[in-house]
C-alpha cells in the first residue's frame, strides 16, 4: 500500500513478543492476565491473545464490551466506574457470558440492584495512592457497607477488590514505579485481609503497564488487568517500562516542510493524530514522540523528537545529518508518546506486512 | 434524546451570532471571510455561514475540500502545506471548482508543476514569527525565487502570500494579541509592497481567531481565515478572545463516581472526548475544560475546573456547593479547552434543539 497520508503502522511480530513476556509473567506468578483492550479497540489484534491462552478481557465502556462480546469474548471486566446511564445497555449483552463491573460509591450499586436484570459480577475500586476514581484503601466502613449492599443482592456478585495504581505514570524513575507497585498491593493485600474471611471467594485485581512491566511482586495478586504493553510507546520508554525495540507501533507520516534554520521538519502528522499527550523532557521541553533514525539502532540520542504539535503539523527537531537526508514528500515514522490515544485518534491501522487492522468505530 | 454517554451539544443560536460578529468585522474592513471549517468539519454547519454570503472557505486536507465540495461549495482553499504525496487526489477535485493551496518550499512546487493536471491558485507561506511552516518574511530571495517558479507555469495561478500567526495562542494578554497580530499584519504588508507592482493581482491572506478576534487592524489585507471563533472554547475565554456566554459548544457528561474528600466530580468524558489540550492556569495547573454551574451566570470563581483527564476519565474540581448538588448519575456540562480537538474526537453532535449534526467521518 503506499502511504500518502499519516498511516499507523503496527508489528505483529513485536506485539506478540510483548504479549509473550507479560503472560509467562503471569503464569510465573499463577495470576490471571486479563488484558484492557481500550489500548487497540480492534477484534482482529484481540485474537493475538488467544495463542496465549487468554480467555478474559478487561474494557473501558459497555460499547466496547459488547463489541468484543460480537467476537466470542465471554468472560469481560469494564473497568470504569458503572455508568448507572447505562443499565439497559448492560442488561443487553448477552446473557451467557460473565460480566464484571466496577463501582466506587453505594448509589451506583444500589441503582445496579433497583434496575438490573441479569447476573454481573461486581468489583468495589479501591485507590491506593493514584486519587482518580475508587474508594480509599483506608476508608473501611465505606467498603464494608458497599461489601454488604452487593451481598444482599441475588443478582450481583462479589468479586473482590480492583485498583489501578495510575500514579505510576508519575514516577520519576523505575524504583519508584516499583515502590508505588509495592505500596499498591501490600495495600489491598491489608484490604483483602480484613474481608477474606468472611468473603472467601473474593480476589484482588491489579494492573497498570508500568507496575507489570517493572516489578515482580505480586503477592496474592489474583490478577492483573494491564493493556499498554502489547504496543509500549514513548511514554513507557521514559518511565522504563520498555524497550525502544520493544514499541510495537509507529506512525508514518509526510515531510511537507522543511525549516533549515532550525533542523526542524514539519510533517502531517498533528494532535488529530497522536493526541495531545506529552510527556516533559529535560530542560521542561515538551515530547510527544520520537522520530527513528534513518540509520537504526537503539540509540536514543540519533532519534528526532516531536517537539510540538497542532491540529495537522508536527514538528520534528532532528539532527543535521537527518535533516539533511529528508525530502520533501518522504516519509517518517514516529514513534507515538502515547499509543493508546492513538489508536483512538486515527482507528485505522495497518501491519508491516500490510493487512488491514479494522477498529471498533 | 437521552443522553446516557458523553454528548457534544452545540447551540446554534450562539453559533449565528458568532458568525454574525465576524461576518460584520469582515465586511467593516473590506475583506473577505474564509471561514476555516476544520473547526466543525460538517456539512450542515457549513451551511449556516451561508446565510451571511459566504462562499469562500478554508479547510486543512484534500479531503476536506472533496467532503465541503461534494455539498456545493466552489472556492476552497487548503491551508496546510501542501503534501505532495496527495497530488492525485488534488487533481481528482472537480474541475469546476476553485482550489487554492499553499507552499513554503520550491520542492512542493516543482512537484506541482510537474504532476498538476488542473488549474490552481497558490499562496506562499510566510512566517511572521510562529516558526511553524511557512518562510520567515525576510527571507526575500527565497520567497522571490518560489514567486518567480509559480509564474512560469500556466496551470498555477500566484495567489499571493499567507501566514497563520499561531503565535497568539502564547500570548499572555490580550494587549500582546494585538501586538503580535499588528506586527504580522505589517510583515506581510512590508512583503507585499515588495511584489505588488510586478504582480498586482495578488493579496494578503491571514487568519487565527484570537488575532481576528481581538484587533481591528486590517491594513491591506484581503482575507481572514480564522475558524475556531464559530464556537469558541475555554483557551479562547482565557486568551480574551471571546467571553464565556459566546462558548456555542459544550459536552454533556454523566458523574460516575464522587470524591467528598477532594470536591472531586469524576465524569465520564475523557481524553478521548475533550483532546489532552490544556492551558495552564494561576500556580501552573493544568486545566481542560470549565463545567458550568447549576446556578448559570458568568462568573469564572463559579465554573468547576476540569483538572485531569486520563482516557475515559475527567476528574471535575468544584465548589462544596456544587458537589453536593449533584448525585452520581446526573449530567454536568463541561466548556472544552479546545473546540475544534473535542469535534474532530467525537464526531457526533446533537444541537441544543436536539437535531442530530453530521460530521465528516
Amino acid at each position: 500500500m503506499k502511504i500518502i497520508t499519516p498511516k499507523l503502522i503496527v508489528d505483529k511480530e513485536r506485539c506478540i513478543a510483548n504479549i509473550h513476556k507479560m503472560a509467562s509473567k503471569a503464569k510465573t506468578n499463577q495470576m490471571l492476565l486479563r488484558p484492557h483492550f481500550k489500548t487497540h479497540q480492534s477484534i482482529e489484534i484481540g485474537r493475538w491473545f488467544k495463542m496465549f491462552g487468554i480467555n478474559a478481557i478487561t474494557v473501558s465502556s459497555v460499547k466496547m464490551a459488547a463489541y468484543f462480546a460480537n467476537d466470542g469474548w465471554n468472560d469481560i471486566t469494564i473497568a470504569f466506574p458503572f455508568n448507572t446511564l447505562e443499565i439497559n445497555e448492560l442488561n443487553k449483552l448477552p446473557e451467557n457470558i460473565k460480566i464484571n463491573i466496577i463501582a466506587d460509591n453505594a448509589t451506583t450499586i444500589q441503582k445496579v440492584i433497583d434496575d438490573i436484570t441479569r447476573e454481573v459480577g461486581v468489583y468495589i475500586e479501591i485507590s491506593t495512592g493514584y486519587k482518580r476514581s475508587g474508594i480509599s484503601y483506608d476508608e473501611i466502613d465505606t467498603i464494608k457497607c458497599i461489601v454488604k449492599k452487593i451481598n444482599e443482592s441475588p443478582k450481583l456478585e462479589l468479586k473482590g477488590f480492583l485498583t489501578h495504581a495510575g500514579n505510576t505514570y508519575q514516577a520519576k524513575s523505575t524504583a519508584e514505579i516499583i515502590k508505588i507497585h509495592r505500596h499498591s498491593v501490600n495495600k489491598m493485600n491489608e484490604l483483602f485481609d480484613l474481608f477474606a474471611e468472611e468473603y472467601p471467594t473474593i480476589s484482588i485485581s491489579i494492573g497498570d503497564t508500568p507496575g507489570c512491566s517493572c516489578s515482580d511482586y505480586y503477592k496474592n495478586i489474583a490478577e492483573i488487568r494491564p493493556g499498554n504493553f502489547i504496543f509500549y510507546d514513548v511514554m513507557q520508554y521514559y518511565l522504563g517500562a520498555c524497550n525502544l525495540n520493544e514499541i510495537a507501533i509507529k506512525v508514518a507520516c509526510p515531510i511537507v516542510s522543511k525549516q533549515a534554520s532550525r533542523n526542524e521538519l514539519v510533517i502531517y502528522g498533528g494532535a488529530i493524530h497522536f493526541s495531545k499527550d506529552y510527556i516533559n523532557i529535560k530542560n521542561g521541553d515538551q515530547l510527544f514522540g520520537l522520530s527513528i533514525p534513518k540509520e537504526g539502532g537503539h540509540n536514543i540520542e540519533n532519534y528526532g523528537k516531536l517537539c510540538r504539535l497542532s491540529q495537522e503539523h508536527g514538528v520534528l527537531k532532528v539532527s543535521t545529518e537527518e535533516f539533511n537526508s529528508y525530502n520533501i514528500g518522504d516519509i517518517i515514522y514516529v514513534l507515538p508518546i502515547h499509543s493508546c490515544l492513538t489508536i483512538n485518534a486515527m482507528r485505522e491501522i495497518i501491519t508491516t506486512q500490510n493487512d488491514r487492522i479494522t477498529t471498533m468505530k
